[in-house]
Order: C-alpha cells, then sequence, then structure tokens
C-alpha cells in the first residue's frame, strides 16, 4: 500500500466517527437523535428529486460533493445546535481547526479539493452553495414536522427564530420559499409551533 | 403544495426509515451496528476520494446517485447479511416489491429514473454499477479491519468467503484488488481471519 493510498483510507476511517456525532433533532420515528452521517445521506439523496426546484445553473455533482462533506469537522468540532447563540461564539474556530486536521489527512490535491468544497459551503456565497445550504434547513423543517415539532418544541424556539433560519431557502432555493410558509402556518396550527409573530 | 410536491416529500419522509435498518457489521469503535443510511453516506464519500481507481470512463456522478439509493429497497425489504444463504433465496424477490412500492412514491418520471439506477446498480453489468458495488464491498473490508474483524469474527467467516465476496472488486475496480488481498492477508496475520484457501 502506497503512501497516497494509505492516507486516503485513514480519512476513510476518520470519517466513520461522523456516525457518533449527535444532532439535535430526532430521526422522524421520534427513538432517538439523528446523527451526522445520516443527516449527510438523506441531504444528498434530496439533491436528486428536489432539483428541479433548484435556481437555473445549479451543478447538481457539485452540489453533492458540497453536501456529503459539510459536516465532517464535526469530527472534532462536535454539532452546534443552529439555536445555541453560546455554540456560535467559537463555532467557527472550533471548526477551521477540525477542517486543518481532518481534510488533512488527505493527499495535498485531494485536501484542496475538499477544503475548498467546505470554505465554499460555509461562505454561502455562491449559487451551489447557497442551495446546498437551503436544503440543509430544509431536511430539518420535514423532521419537525414529522416529531410533532421536534427540535421547536423541545427547546421551545418560536416561529420568527424559524422563520429567521429558513430565510436561507428564500435566497438559495427561492422556489420551495412558498412551501416553508405553508408548513410553517401548519406547524403553528398543529400546536407544533408558537407563533411570535 | 401540488401533487408532485407532495409525492416528493412522501418519498423523503419514508427514507428517514433506512436510518433504523441495521445492518450486521459494526461502526469502527465497535460501540453498536451500522445503520444503511450512514453506510451509504461512507460509501458516497468514498466515491469522492477514490475516483483515481476507477476503470477509465466511469462517471462519478451516475455512481454516486446508484449509491446513495442502493439500499432504499432495505426499508421495506431489511438488509440481507451477504453470507446469510437462506436469506438470499427470497432477497430478490422481496426487494422488487419494495423498489415497487417506494420508488412508486414519486412522481412518474422519477420513479423511472430511480428504478434504473437500483436495478443497474443491481444488476451489476455496466462500468458504474461494477464500480459502485465493489466499493459497496470495500467500505465493510475496512470496517472489518478496525473492529479486530467484525463480522468475519461474529459470524466464522473463513478467508475462502471472503475473498468470493471480495471477488467483485477484482472486476469491478481492479486498481484496488491488490490492496484487498494484502488486507486480507493482514487479516489473517492479525487473527481477525481464519485461512482456509
Amino acid at each position: 500500500m502506497d503512501e497516497r493510498f494509505a492516507r486516503q483510507i485513514e480519512f476513510s476511517n476518520t470519517l466513520d466517527s461522523l456516525k457518533t456525532i449527535l444532532r439535535r433533532n430526532l430521526i422522524m420515528d421520534g427513538s432517538r437523535r439523528e446523527n451526522s452521517a445520516e443527516h449527510s445521506w438523506h441531504m444528498s439523496v434530496m439533491a436528486m428529486f428536489l432539483m428541479e426546484y433548484a435556481p437555473d445553473g445549479v451543478d447538481q455533482l457539485h452540489v453533492m460533493k458540497m453536501m456529503l462533506i459539510h459536516d465532517v469537522v464535526e469530527i472534532d468540532a462536535d454539532d452546534t445546535f443552529c439555536y445555541d447563540t453560546k455554540g456560535y461564539e467559537d463555532k467557527a474556530e472550533r471548526e477551521q481547526a477540525a477542517a486543518d486536521r481532518i481534510f488533512g489527512l488527505l493527499p495535498e490535491d485531494q485536501q484542496r479539493e475538499m477544503r475548498a468544497l467546505w470554505d465554499e459551503f460555509e461562505a454561502c456565497e455562491t449559487l451551489d452553495s447557497r442551495f446546498a445550504n437551503s436544503l440543509d434547513r430544509f431536511q430539518v423543517l420535514f423532521q419537525n414536522m414529522q416529531t410533532q415539532g421536534g427540535t421547536w418544541r423541545i427547546y421551545d424556539i418560536p416561529k420568527s427564530k424559524v422563520l429567521g433560519r429558513m430565510g436561507q431557502i428564500q435566497d438559495g432555493a427561492p422556489r420551495l420559499w412558498p412551501v416553508v410558509l405553508e408548513m410553517l402556518d401548519e406547524a403553528v396550527e398543529q400546536g407544533f409551533l408558537v407563533a411570535d409573530c
């Protein structure tokens, strides 16, 4: 086994730990918290059958690659709950260090490629990354709907905060925005979400 | 929400159940069995940094799509352990029925696309599907190496059977075959695998 291959396998083995990183939200049968590997899979499959809602010019392969690796830094930095203001204070710093170490396991050309994908996802400026970030939000929406409010109820998150978080979808996947609004109205109606706006 | 979108969301919500389908093999920290959603994610990421070992002409996006959905039928048909001869007797029948129902949730054009991808993966005749099937085998190899033999030891699988199962890699990803042989020799040396050939 040459050095290049050994590095790729060490990276692959390290990735396995993403299966132990728990997110706050529950899987849809409500039995337990979802882990970040499962979430990354679900989002990536969504990019197979929701591409028609992407803005013109979005590159499916590029989006999928970003989504497959977007949470890998959590192996070192752990998942930061999206409504955790304190956790967000040093989130960027923790995740940069994690990206250095984890992508650094790969051969140099592949480090650069993976890091560029992750940086792009995080910066959320390009058409592709804005769509990818939108699917990230969108997956959670349906998970919370299927678990009677899920994290919204468990952590008392009011509608205004959810709308703020979901706002990414209005920007990155505007064709999905009317559905988001419809779902949030339904969530309020069903008592899954407190209407404060 | 129009009918097309409602069908896509029902499909997406149904996919969530793949997170509850347990495979026989353990995640690499040995703490529990892996589920099929995690496995599908891991395989799909592998297609990002192991493409250089694919035969010339393999289409990365096509491979990724196949890998992302290759186990979805297990939601109804459950995972069949690859060395379970009895389970394999009706595996095809169970999985065909599952594919009919699960892909059937999607709008017709998308059913056809997903079903064609799954049929292609299962038939394992095209260059892309032979490579995708090879990565499916390859992921398990490293999982068993990292868990002191994993399913090989738990279920007393001898080297000849593992070689038979891994043979797919010799066909679909011949550049990876020398590493497979090297790993299996090491597995025998470490006492993870019984040498019967």
